[in-house]
């Protein structure tokens, strides 16, 4: 895998009354798609939270507005990871309609625990897992 | 207080590209309602989950929707009750405009406890108020 | 095609703090479910839209909350037509776990038309199609 | 009117099943606070769109989430105006509960036109309301 892709479609839920998507919901299709790339990558955010009683959290999110989308469009995240550190992970996420990028996203998460919320370690098999992703689009070493 | 009355803004979150409420936003408006209305009760629903262990979940909803609702309406939640039992509620929800009835619900309220979801007896606090709210509607005894 | 079939999967934005999907995103599952129903029919929503400058909008609903459902569950939205009239259909839906119904919902849905929310004729073809679904569940004559 | 302060309540619908509420809602409250501001600028959004044939689409968001927020929590968005262009406007909101700040938010706002979301100028109207608003805090010239 070298970069996730997760396809998605419009549907009344999600747009608004000026008859697109509504902004914020491209949040939604941007965090089901980190989901799923979890999900495909051996390493459930479910089995984070069930076996080590940790939970990444959206720390901090730049998102442009570059194209708009309508009702039925089928669309595309494409999620790639920028970094992992210690204890947080940087994506880029772009939401595409056929080769045309919509909107493009970069995420920064944090691990954090579910009891409290303080700052936690990325568990190793997550962080190599997410490493992964990143090593075979850059080639960079871990 | 003979009936709940809750104000409520329609914003471009609650619209769909039809130009009108999504129907399924309605529910949020009355879940809203039904907090607000614990609460001024003096009986809040936080309060039942942290003192007891317990939570009010939807178990039925009936739902007309008699006429359509725009972007920027100013509208009004009317909730009162219509029955409470040793594990269940029942309450009649109108959303309004103006004088104007848009939606009509029917809700049936189960008590559960938090941890698995087993029904569980409504606390005396919360039967009580809840009844109250009744009472000054029916002049039905307890 | 006896019944349709829509798959779909519990993300954290279906959730609410009492760590089950929240009731009204039910609604949303389902009319996703009438949405890819009528594409996968050939009348898709979007052409009745266009080409008649009618829509759909839901008339009533009745939904029963049997079971919860949580966090990254596979759930199934198993869609049957019941009626289909001159401007009016009823549709069944339930939402399955596995074998398991969580979520039993029966639909009217009215036709009106987009520009003033008159109601008006379904098409015959619309007509058509959906009775078709309904035929083949039921056997009924048109 | 020196910066504009909206409340909000932090219902079911809002939380996530960590507990929280979910990232992407904080963008659905900073838009009805956007929205509140334009009218209580005497420039509503709807007359925007009624009278002029155009709406502010989100063009570009950084969003930091520093401290988390809960069901029943009591918010505030506090917004104001850094810069109005001709065809953009520049705004900075907070979320905060009590004192502290939950999230900050840079958000740019596009003018575009209803019918094929190509960029238009601001009319003069709003660009004064809305500059008045950055005015009132900074003292810089028009």
């Amino acid at each position: 895998m070298s970069v996730h892709r997760f396809p998605c479609r419009v549907y009344f839920e999600d747009t608004d009354a000026g008859g697109l998507v509504y902004h914020a919901n491209y949040l939604r299709f941007a965090e089901r798609a980190r989901t799923e790339a979890l999900r495909d990558l051996g390493v459930p955010h479910a089995t984070l939270m069930a076996e080590h009683g940790l939970i990444f959290v959206v720390r901090r999110i730049k998102i442009d507005y570059l194209r708009v989308s309508r009702l039925d469009d089928s669309l595309e995240v494409i999620t790639t990871v920028l970094a992992v550190g210690a204890a947080k992970a940087e994506l880029a996420q772009t939401i595409r309609r056929d080769e045309e990028t919509l909107v493009a996203a970069e995420v920064v998460l944090a691990c954090v625990r579910c009891d409290d919320g303080r700052p936690a370690r990325i568990p190793s098999r997550w962080r190599h897992a997410m490493r992964g992703l990143a090593q075979e689009l850059s080639g960079a070493e871990d």
